[in-house]
Order: structure tokens, then C-alpha cells, then sequence
């Protein structure tokens, strides 16, 4: 696992702040707290749950894209992506509270893992949700311009963005090398996914290329300001801070079923055209999203993205086991340039 | 021009020796010599003359590329290659012997550009031309197995096996940085390069690859070889060792004909199918081969390659204004990677 590398890249990195609730005067900067003291939890431990979260966002993550592939050859789906998204936030919410219930049983509550919350906490969390949500509406209008294929190789700025608003909003540093990577990063994910139509993709007009930057900042600034809201109060606990995101995540979604699919609820009911792969899917989303929150809090959005990145390649190998897949030049090209970018980013932490 | 940043990467490296000339005794090792110390010029001067070199070299390159590209549009071309190397050699050889008459003219014959030359100095000139040979005698034997463009994309291996036998043979040091700036720029290269069928190179059958690794590492180790003669004795004046060099390439090529085109030179003449074109091409051919050997004295083997590879880029982008090509997603990501591994090379400088 090339994730074992990214051990210690932010160990000396501190996290400074951000105005996250809009409050001016004594409390207008989040503290400048090192890494290593989240939690009180000693520097040792500390890595190990942080890969423990990375490689756990690393498997969801490629067996959810096995699970798609897999979906698309059981024949097309006729679900809804709305309701589905929705048990997803659900379902992400119920876990949360189950995790809740098990800590209060063995530790009481608490003043971090208590439930209730002030208006000035939890003003700031439906942020996030209304930006995917915006998001995910804008998805619709793209493919006036790019076809599904474009897009995919397209939402590789997602990587770009979301190191640049890293820098800027939670202004945490990445040295020359590790930018470097991060270009070669993006640069690679888009070789690996090379295909001899892909070509296409540079026919896009401006306005396509507009509304993927645009989406790509949307996607980039929802990411980095989650883990900003995470991270604010170190020592809250995640299942508390998840369990606040995700209800906001089932109001946005369930406005999104009422734009989208209303009709289509109606007539043939909230489960049409659910099956047992459908049923896996909405699983592996919900552990997939607790991981990415776990990520944000034990590490943060560039581990994300390396972490969804090599996923993609692993997600490639093992479709050649299971389904056959063969794999181009391009591919290895790409998988070359992003374990390169791995090994870079790795040794290229910032030093002090 | 990227190459700009190439400026000081061996300022500190010393070169260390070799035994060239199978020499044994007291005198097995070059002694190590600082490279700033070459010819008493100073650092400055020692600079702009790299940085010369390394454009002209780029610069002939690219055109070099595209006479190849003009001489194929303007149709098939029907000289002996054997016959255009003979000719590319001697006027090098040529050229060489016309920059020292002006050097004797200007500076008197002394004991560093003198053309006499001893047998201990003279025996290891011949090794070079020997591997370009056996070199384009495998050529003939490798396309039984990959086809014309696989080959070009096989070719990248170069980078690799000449990066790897500087190491060994040239005993110089590349920092971590360095060996990956290489490791993507053999990638970023290759990825430039691929077209709709470059997938086809992976079904090379075993011996094809065996084939193109010893071709690499013929040619590698003919450049580093070179480099070595050179410098193991910095004062020499270059225009001798060029001379030398090219008077046994001259007598190479022509064994070439003899083997290879005999029968067309005696039937059809030593110059059929020459035209201006071809003219050009020679001319162009010798004066970058002049280029190579003084990037060999001021510089060194992997600013060869860089000033290749960049070369490589610049006549994909002349032939966009030159012959309406149209540049493909596939060019763009492998250039970036080309563009990023420059910048690695240059800030990955070895420290000591």
C-alpha cells in the first residue's frame, strides 16, 4: 500500500484557522492547533487510525466503483438517484447515532459527545450539503456539453481545486514537490483513464468548461469546508459532528427528490427498480461517507484525494480479475505517474 | 525555455572515473575531477556555454523531426539510409577538421589540439560507433516483431537504460527526486506519443521486448561510453575528439553499406534518390550530432535526454502551424508530465 508513505506529511503542519461561522472579534480564528494533539491521542496511535480511515476510504471507494460496474451489467438501473442518495444520508445518520449510543454506554455523556448543540455550532454545517446539492444539479446541465465520458475525465480537476482551496481556505502549507505531485496527480488519474475517444473531450465549448471548473470548485470548497467544520472543534466527537452534517444532508437530498423525481415517486413509489445491488450500493455509499469523515478529521482533504485517486487504479486491476477488463498502455502510463506523484508527495513534506 | 532551470544541477557533482581504455596500474581511475574546472573556464562562462548547447541541440532536434516529417509528406523517399550515415559522418568529420584549422590559425597548434594522437588515447574511439551499429543492425530484426510505431513508443526505454548506466558507469549520483524526474519523463514521453493503436505494443511477443531492452541499453551505453572518452580528458579540445570519434564512425557506416546496401549502391549509384530534402537532412543530422558530443562535454548525458525529450514536444506543437496537426488530450497530459519532471530534475539537485 503506497498509503503507508503518507504517514507523517502533516505531523508538523498546523492547522490555521478559518472563520467558519462568521463570528468577528475574540472568537474570529479558529486556534492554531498542531495535528499531533487532536484528541490528546499520542502521535503512535494517532497514524494508526489515520491509515486505518485511509485504507478503509481506499476499498470502499474501488469496491464502489466494482459495485457500478457491476450494476451496469445486471442490466440498467431504474432506481431513482435521489431516493437513493437520501437512504444514503439516512442510513449514514442512523450509523452515526448507533456509534453515539455505544460510546455514551461505555463513557456517559459527555460535553464532546453529547448530541445537543447551539445554533452557533450548527449553523455552519448545512453548508456543505447545499453545495453538493448545487452540485449535483448543475451534473445535469453539463451533459449539454460533454458526454459522460468528458465528464469523467473532467471531474479530474476536482483534484486541482481542491489543493488550491486547501491552500487558501484552511491555509495549510504543500511544498513546491508536493504540488508538483499534485499536478502529476491529476495529470496521471486523466492518463489512466485515456480511451481513443477521450480526444472528444478537448471539442468542449467554454461553456462546458466553465460550468466543470465551476463544479469542480463547488465539489473542491464543499470538501475543504467540511473538513474546516470538523476540524474547528478538535476534541468533539466525529459521530456527533457526522450525525449534524448528515441531517442537513437529508433535508438538501429530499429537496432534491421533490426538484428531480417527484413525479416519478408518485406514480411508481419511493423503492421502484431497487435490487440487492442497489441495496449494496446505498451500504457501501453510507460507510464510504462516514470514511471521508473520518479521513477529514484523522487527516485531511489531500489524503482524501490521494486516497479516491489510487483507488480508481486499484478499482482497474481487479475489474481485470472479476469482469475481464483489459488494461490499455495508458493505464499503466498513468498508474506510473501517480505512484510517482505518491512517492513525491510523500518525501516532499513541507520542512520547518 | 525550461532547459533554463537545468542551469546548475552538476555544478557539484564530480565525475568519476573510469578505466576507458582498459588501462591497469596507476593509472586505472580518471581522477575525479570537479566539472567547474573544465578547460579553467569560469562558472559563468562554463554555464552559457551548457545552456548554448543544450538549446542548439533541442533546437536541431525538432527540426530534425520535422525534415523527417516534410521529406515523408513530399513522398516516399528512396536513397540509401546507409549512404546518408556515411555522408552524415563525414561531414561532421569534415566540420570538425575546418573549426581546428581556424583554432591552429588563431591559437597555434599546442598539446591539447593536435590531431596526432597516441594509440592508448585513440583505442576506445572505435567502441561507440561499433554499438551504433550493432544497434541499427538489431533495428533490422526488431520489426519482425513490433511495428514502426510500437517501436518509437519502445524507444522510450532509452531514458531509462541511459539514466541507469550514467549511474553505474559515469559512477554519478542522481538524487530521489532526479530518478523519479526520470522515471516521468519516460512516462510523460511515452504517454505524448500514444495514439488510438499504441495499445498494440503490448502484445510485443517476449523476444520483441528482450530486443528493444538490449537496444536500449546498446544505445544507452554508447551515449554514456561517449561521454566518458570525452571527459576523461577535460582539456582536450573537443573538435580532436569529435574528429576521432567521426573518422570511425565514418569507417562503420561505410561496413554498413557494404552489409546492407551493396548491391543498391553498385546498381543504382551512391546518391540515388537524393534530393534537397535529403540535403537538408544530412546537413541537419551532422550539425546535431556535433551538438550531442559538445552537450557530452559541457553537460552531460541526461541533459541530453531532457533537450531530446523537450525537442520531441516542441516539433508536435511546430507541426500543429507547420502541417495543421492537431494535438491530442494524450499530448497535452504527457507534456505536463515532461514539463514537471524538468522542474523536479532542476530542484532536485543533489546536495552534499
Amino acid at each position: 500500500m503506497e498509503h503507508r508513505k503518507l504517514k507523517d506529511q502533516d505531523r508538523d503542519v498546523d492547522l490555521a484557522g478559518v472563520d467558519l461561522e462568521g463570528t468577528r472579534g475574540k472568537d474570529l480564528l479558529v486556534p492554531v492547533i498542531p495535528l499531533s494533539t487532536f484528541g490528546g491521542v499520542p502521535g503512535d496511535r494517532q497514524w494508526k487510525r489515520k491509515s486505518l480511515v485511509t485504507i478503509a476510504l481506499t476499498i470502499l471507494t474501488s469496491s464502489q466503483a466494482i459495485l457500478i460496474v457491476w450494476s451496469k451489467r445486471a442490466g440498467k438501473y431504474e432506481y431513482s438517484v435521489t431516493t437513493a442518495n437520501f437512504l444514503v444520508e439516512t442510513l449514514k445518520c442512523a450509523l452515526s447515532l448507533a456509534f453515539l449510543m455505544r460510546i455514551w454506554n461505555r463513557e456517559g455523556v459527555t460535553e464532546d459527545n453529547r448530541l445537543s448543540t447551539t445554533l452557533n455550532e450548527v449553523s455552519v454545517y448545512p453548508i456543505p450539503a447545499a453545495l453538493y446539492l448545487v452540485k449535483n444539479l448543475l451534473q445535469y446541465y453539463i451533459f449539454a456539453y460533454v458526454d459522460a465520458p468528458g465528464y469523467q475525465i473532467l471531474k479530474n480537476l476536482n483534484i486541482i481545486s481542491t489543493g488550491v482551496l486547501y491552500r487558501i481556505i484552511l491555509k495549510r502549507e504543500l511544498s513546491e514537490i508536493q504540488w508538483a505531485a499534485f499536478v502529476l496527480l491529476c495529470a496521471g488519474c486523466t492518463t489512466a483513464q485515456l480511451n481513443s475517444n477521450s480526444d472528444r473531450v478537448l471539442d468542449t465549448p467554454f461553456q462546458g468548461w466553465v460550468m466543470a471548473v465551476v463544479m469542480a470548485l463547488l465539489s473542491g470548497f464543499a470538501g475543504v469546508y467540511t473538513e474546516a467544520i470538523i476540524k474547528k472543534r478538535p476534541s468533539r466527537n466525529i459521530n456527533v459532528q457526522n450525525f449534524w452534517l448528515y441531517i442537513f444532508g437529508m433535508m438538501f437530498n429530499a429537496i432534491a427528490i421533490f426538484v428531480q423525481d417527484f413525479d416519478a415517486v408518485m406514480n411508481k413509489g419511493f423503492f421502484h427498480g431497487y435490487s440487492l445491488i442497489t441495496t449494496l450500493m446505498i451500504l457501501n455509499h453510507a460507510l464510504s461517507g462516514i470514511a471521508v469523515s473520518m479521513v477529514m478529521k484523522y487527516a485531511d482533504n489531500i489524503v482524501k484525494v490521494y486516497s479516491t485517486s489510487v483507488a480508481m487504479l486499484l478499482t482497474a486491476v481487479v475489474s481485470v480479475f472479476l469482469f475481464g477488463f483489459h488494461l490499455s498502455l495508458a493505464f499503466f502510463l498513468g498508474s506510473t505517474v501517480v505512484s510517482v506523484s505518491v512517492y513525491l508527495h510523500s518525501i516532499g513534506k513541507v520542512r520547518r
